[in-house]
Parts: C-alpha cells; structure tokens; sequence
C-alpha cells in the first residue's frame, strides 16, 4: 500500500506568515503523497470584529451564526487557502485548494441534539471512501484543506480543523497506509505541562487511560487523543503529535496501537 | 472529439441570490461536461467598503492594491465560489471550486509595462492545455472558477473574469469541442441599444470590423467581442453572448468564423 501524510497545522503558524511560509517550504518538500489542512488562526476573529460582528458565545461556547459563517468561509476557504496554496506552488508543490464541499470531499451533518445550539457547525459523516481526494492524489495533487463541511443540501458548515483531519486521514487509510501528523505549538505530549522538554515519546491506549485516570495529562489534550486513537481503530496506521518546526525530523508523541 | 460548454455569468446575476439560485438550477441541467467562471459582482466593492478601504482609482481605471487583493480573493475565492459551490451540489452536480493557483490552473503574468499601475492584475499567459481541469472533467467532476490567478512566484493576482472564460475556453479546446457562452443581463449583442429585441443573432468577423468601423456597435461590448473572436481564432468552436435565463433555449447572438 502507498504511503501517505495528512499533516494538519493550527492557528498558532498561519498567524505568523515567517512561520507558515517556513512550513510550506518543509512541507513542499515531504515526499510522496501528502495533504494538509489548516486552522483559521485568528484572522476570522479580527475580520469578525472589524465588520462588526459581535461574537455569540454560550456557555462558553462560540456560535457561528449566518454572519460568522460567512466570515469563515472567507477567511478560511478563500484568504488563508489559496495564500497557502499560492505559495506551495511557487514552492515547486502542485497544490489545489478545497473545502469539504468541493467534490463532496466531506459530507457533514448540522450539529443538533446538543444542550447548545452552535448554528452552522457540522460534524462528518460516518467514514467512507474519499473518491475526490483520492483521484488528486493519484494525479499528483496535493489537496489543501479547509475547515468547512457542507451538508449536502445547500449548508456550508464550520467544522473543527482537528476533526477534518482525522475524517480525511480515516477517509484515505480506505487506500494509502496514512500517517497523520498533528503539528502544534509544543513539541509532543509533555508529561509535566510546566517542562518543555518532558515529552512522551510513544502512547498506547492503555497509557492513555491511566493517564487520564490519575490526571498527568492536560485537558486541551484529551480530545487531540482521543480524535488520535479513534483514528487509529479506523485504520490510520500512526498518529504523531509535534512540534511545527520538527515536522521534517520527527520526534514529538507517536501513538500507536 | 467530446462538447464542453464553458460558461461565465457575471456579477448581475452573482448579485442576486434568487436569480443565481435559477441559474445554477439550469446550468447542473446542462448535459455533459461544462465549466462555470463566476464574476465578482458589487460584494466585493461593498465588503472593501464596510473595511474601510478606500478604492484607488488612476484615470478612471480601478487599482488592486495588497488590501483589494485580499479582500476579491476572500469573496471571489471563498465566499462565492463556495456559495455556488455548495448549492451545485445541493442539485446534484459535483461541483468543485477552484481559483487560477490551484493546481496551476491558470499562470499568469503581473500586468506591466502600460501607462498606469494597475497593481496586482494579471493577464494568463499564453495558452498551453489545462491539465488540471481536463483531469477533473474526465472524471465527471464539475469545476467553478473563481477569477483569481497567479504568477507562479507566490503571488495572487486579481484577474477579469472575461478574460479568464475565454483563456479556460482555449485552454480546453486542446482536448473537447469547445463552445463558450457569456450570459449577462442583456438577450444578447443589440442592433440598438434601446431596444431590446433588437438582437443581432450572428456576426462574422467582417460584420464585427464593419459595426466598429460605423459604430453600430456600444462601447462595453467591444472588448467581450474582441475577445469572443480570439478565442474563436484560437481554437473555440463557437461563442454566444445571451441572458442568463435563456441560457437552456440558446439564442442570443452567435459568434462563428
């Protein structure tokens, strides 16, 4: 089976354009198939603010609501897309931008049923085969992909980046053996959050469950692992947390099965 | 050799949700292979408004400056082309949106060496095929171009999307018997301008230099003809200027050899 790395980067580099463009250029040059997705940052928060949209929060919790929508789709879809696109192909990558609607890449289904309603926030559909992506890839595309899903019946839907990328990476492990790469600001899973350099090398589903059961493990990073062992039992052959700027050379947290 | 008909609509239709909503019901009726290249229309102008960016205009002409740019390729990229987008494929036509970067679609080159600076404009090179496109559409999947290019180096250019229709019409008449169509707001190429059923349902190349040479013919439509024409010299089986809504019955006016 062929290799493949779906690689996603969060907000933290495409706020920083000396960042990203350096990870473009790491990107560009991983070889055989790869895709990427990408965050939004926080550059749909400014515009939001800039156009006058108050933000909705309940309980917390962001809504996206028809205005916001629209903001994402532009920011994420439109700006933060095709800058990255733009520049991988300069970067000699032959890059093509899409979201979850364009060829029916990822059908989603409007959150509902929840305490909360967020508004315009899909969630994928159970996993099937990625017929779209897949004939990129074997045509030497390289799919970058934006957070946004569509349900099928006219909605564009804001969906999670690190949910998209384990949608995708599930989709393709139908046919590549997928390595998925989450890049982030902190070099791996850090076993005390105060100490940089106490990253934990490898995590087994059992290591996962005593860690949340006696706490070593941070909260923001529980739904990062579980998204990482769920993808594991779907088929992805390794999920790998990291550093951005270590992508090329490895390391960081491995889990595997 | 197998038809495609590729189609541009333009910012009066893009303008108005319930007239785009029909179009785009009559053109997934559309049997076989086709191609979608969307206008702009007034929201980019409004969203550069609301941003407070003033236009920069030179000698009449407007000026894509670096804030221009990023906001047509939010909305032309992201916003319309996503929005178009996802109700094709709300009717069942697998549509996939692309901008002139991705997949290299159309490279073109920053606008220079004329009297005014135009900024980031740019003219498509010289016509090779389009592999990417041609690779979408043998494989049943619909593309929806926004009219953004690139110069290969990195950079994004703001691009007409007159332009872009006819170079994508040439570009595919490497590999399909091409017809291109141009639905405005207009039935088609008027007799007199006041008077619209005055269609001229024809026109030749010699009709074309005799209406400029006595004026019969208004001004804006000289360049959509000059181009229509060039595209035909390069290779384009037919081009027809019609409205949108008839763009199922045909009519219009026709231009041949």
């Amino acid at each position: 089976m062929k290799k493949i790395s779906v690689i996603k980067i969060g907000g933290n580099i495409i706020d920083h354009p000396e960042k990203l463009q350096r990870f473009l250029q790491d990107f560009a040059k991983i070889e055989g198939a790869k895709v990427l997705i990408h965050g939004g940052g926080k550059i749909a928060t400014e515009m939001s603010k800039t156009l006058g949209i108050v933000p909705q929060m309940v309980d917390g919790r962001r809504i996206t609501n028809a205005e916001t929508l629209k903001v994402v789709t532009m920011v994420y879809a439109g700006l933060i897309n095709k800058n990255v696109v733009v520049q991988l192909q300069s970067f000699g990558c032959n890059a093509i931008g899409v979201c979850g609607a364009d060829g029916n890449c990822i059908p989603s289904k409007k959150r509902s049923g929840t305490s909360i309603d967020y508004g315009f926030v899909g969630d994928p559909l159970e996993d099937g085969s990625n017929p779209t992506l897949s004939l990129l890839l074997e045509n030497g595309l390289i799919p970058i992909v934006a957070p946004i899903t569509h349900d099928t019946k006219g909605n564009l839907l804001n969906t999670n980046a690190d949910t998209i990328a384990s949608t995708v990476a599930r989709q393709l492990a139908h046919s590549f053996e997928t390595h998925l790469l989450y890049c982030f600001e902190k070099k791996g899973v850090l076993k005390n959050i105060e100490d940089e350099n106490s990253v934990i090398s490898q995590i087994t589903p059992q290591d996962f469950a005593t860690m949340k059961a006696n706490k070593t493990i941070f909260e923001g990073m529980i739904p990062k692992l579980e998204n990482a062992f769920a993808s594991i039992d779907k088929g992805v052959k390794s999920v790998r947390i990291l550093a951005a700027e270590d992508m090329l050379i490895g390391g960081g947290t491995l889990m595997v099965k």
